[in-house]
């Protein structure tokens, strides 16, 4: 089953969250937000452009630490809210050099 | 290195999503949300327990499907916004019958 943009329900703020996974061990690298427009340029250029809420810009992975995320491909979930891309990720994904920014246990 | 329920950082509605992620296979299963007393109770109890934002009320998973989320692990991202948690489920994460709520492909 295909999809395209038109199918995702951006929130209140025009934002969705995206889902980075490891294409290669499924690990899970990070979660980010994207508005429509750095969606349309995730899909045009094949790299993972999210939008900064605390910057309040594009956040081209990447492109200043050379850390970037090459889409192979992406999913949407059964009510278009949430995305999954499977990435090809080059060097850390997390801006403290942790491979995955998932690196604290939880506990109670 | 290990962190607790203080360290969430709750959007401005109080809520933070959490990712469940099939911990047999790597599958990512679905993302809900969760408000503090929702994780308070998935701590608790081991079990998914979300906060539905249509039906504003907690959503113990598989109360009523019976394909509930037994939690193995949880982890904070590193800007603590995010949940990502290890599942065991029973049956299909999604109410489609999916077994994963991501099986649309996002193309452009």
């Amino acid at each position: 089953m295909t999809c395209s943009i038109e199918d995702v329900k951006f929130d209140s703020q025009g934002l969705v969250p995206a889902i980075a996974q490891d294409a290669e061990n499924g690990q899970i690298l990070m979660m980010a937000w994207m508005n429509k427009l750095s969606l349309e340029r995730t899909l045009l250029e094949g790299r993972a452009v999210y939008w900064s809420r605390s910057r309040q810009e594009f956040w081209r992975k990447g492109d200043s630490s050379g850390h970037i995320q090459e889409v192979l491909s992406l999913s949407l979930d059964c009510d278009g809210d949430t995305i999954l891309m499977q990435v090809k990720q080059t060097g850390a994904a997390c801006h403290t050099g942790a491979r995955s920014c998932f690196f604290r246990e939880l506990s109670a």
